[in-house]
């Protein structure tokens, strides 16, 4: 008998969810990513098992709340971001912390990571067994943050997993949507010892989401640069209003001095307390988790509708110039709700 | 009587579509705004106006291909683009152009803009009778590009409002999606003379949708400095194959010199002329306009059902931990399906 082509579909990895589960209980590296490969995965067949085991995972989880801090690291290109990612993260583990790192795939093509001198990045930190480096998968993401970085965060806390320092990498872009803050508790700004030129190219936004900031490879000659920097930047930083009540550290230091970097990691243990202590963090997951929801019901429904027959000839009709984009989404919709209503 | 709150409404502005369409005709700045306006408003009511307007203007235009040349100006924070920009077009209206200008807000809270130092761009350009500046709308902008730049795009390009070269400033960011690509004929990107730091910050996506490159403020000692960038982005971009046989020039000079400022407009024409040439501009504009439709009916779905009453009881079970966002999406989305089949 001829194997029906259909059937190859089965040909997919079986996901043994409560396995995947035990697996992340246990501790187990490969259950881990499993894990974060069906969060992530954009097929459909896999969005039920990965419902699923997220939702055997909250079964399963005692809150991370308190335990587990999600520190975003933003900043420009350039700004260094990775060796401090990799500094903070080995003072951690020194620290008896376990951290996981969320980071930009340098090697993908439509990544936001830069082109030359990455290959190596990280590496002393992904060698040690207490931390686990995951590069950020590049579709659908923006600014580094991809639609499902949310439900991976959540694997990583998995009680038994146990990673209780993560560490979120982005290009700042000052989206508010969907920017770092839709996935972390705290926001750590990047920026470089410079004249007005790079408190000038660091956008709005950015600054306003900022908890906390460096000024980064202020070492040498640049000293006396990064002071003047963080300077303007409290200049700027105090003109937004910030209802929270939080005041900015802004401090300057070189990520490969660790007395700067032990400073560096003081301040954020205080403000990931704050965040717990004013109630401010879990306010902000549960806002998060709402805007998770509904991206990805905004997601789904197009994805039920993007082969409909009368989609694909409005778009026919609007490459024939037939129609504007505008008219055929105003007769679109006016179906689609007559139909759903 | 009473005023019925409800009919408040109606002290909006009445649209005059066929008055504001005239108006563009006789090349009214008034009408240009008002219609710019019109097109950008996110009020529901404005919707059916807004059509009918692209549709009259669709009617009445004679193809702006080959006619206008839509450029998109993309590069990272503090690259200059504003001042080229400017000079850019003031050698363009020399030469007997009419410009448009589409340009980030820098005063707005949640732009792309920059803090400091921006509140007199382009004054030059903008005091020209022959040159027109519009600050894009920063809600819903992704690297400045708004869901409706490329219908503000047709309103510029109407055959008698006669602007036939279209600038458009972004912050490079470097997603497909979104980006300037979605509305632009060709991109010029803007870098800055220094050492591997430069090409390193610049995101690969930026490069390889790069048409053009200009290595900007080189003058003075930044000559040499230039001219090695100049040769590390030549090779980056190298390793890039473009199907469409495309040799993408790489320039230095400075916005401040308008010999160099005049072999940049050289090279740009050569690429305007290539795009009609080999229809690459004709077909972008169909498939882009295949996009915005596609991205208002994503976002039209969205405003249908944002109210759905159980969507905002999946929100609060969600608020409540009582169910995973995951498992919720999936819920709404077979009972949404059920009733749309």
């Amino acid at each position: 008998m001829a194997i029906n082509p259909i059937y190859t579909a089965s040909r997919r990895p079986e996901w043994d969810i409560e396995a995947m589960a035990q697996g992340l209980i246990a501790g187990d590296r490969g259950a881990l990513s499993r894990s974060i490969t069906l969060v992530e995965s954009q097929r459909s067949a896999d969005l039920s098992p990965a419902a699923a085991l997220l939702e055997r995972v909250a079964q399963l989880q005692k809150s991370a709340l308190g335990r587990c801090f999600r520190l975003g690291i933003t900043g420009n290109p350039g700004a260094g971001k990775s060796t401090l990612i990799e500094a903070l993260g080995q003072q951690w583990v020194a620290q008896g912390h376990r951290v996981a790192v969320l980071a930009i795939d340098p090697s993908s093509t439509a990544s936001h990571g830069s082109i030359l001198g990455d290959k190596t990045r990280m590496e002393s930190l992904a060698r040690l067994p207490e931390a686990y480096i995951r590069p950020s998968p590049s579709s659908g993401t923006l600014g580094g943050i991809h639609a499902h970085s949310h439900e991976v965060l959540s694997l990583f806390e998995f009680e038994a997993a146990g990673f209780d320092r993560i560490m979120i990498e982005t290009v700042g872009i000052g989206q508010n949507e969907t920017s770092v803050q839709t996935v972390v508790d705290f926001t750590l700004l990047i920026a470089l010892p410079g004249a007005g030129d790079e408190v000038q190219g660091l956008k709005r936004g950015v600054m306003e989401a900022a908890d906390q900031i460096w000024v980064n490879k202020s070492d040498g000659d640049r000293i006396t640069a990064a002071q003047q920097t963080k300077s303007q930047l409290a200049q700027v930083i105090g003109l937004f209003h910030r209802e929270d009540g939080w005041t900015v550290p802004i401090q300057s230091g070189s990520a490969i001095e660790a007395t700067s970097i032990a400073l560096l990691l003081e301040a954020l243990e205080k403000g990931f307390q704050w965040g717990i202590a004013t109630g401010r963090t879990e306010t902000r997951r549960k806002d998060q988790q709402t805007a998770i929801f509904q991206q990805q019901v905004q997601r789904g429904l197009w994805q039920l509708i993007e082969d409909d027959p009368k989609l694909l000839s409005h778009q026919k009709e609007i490459q024939e110039g037939r129609i504007t984009p505008r008219k055929a989404r105003l007769e679109f919709l006016r179906d689609f709700m007559a139909k759903y209503r």
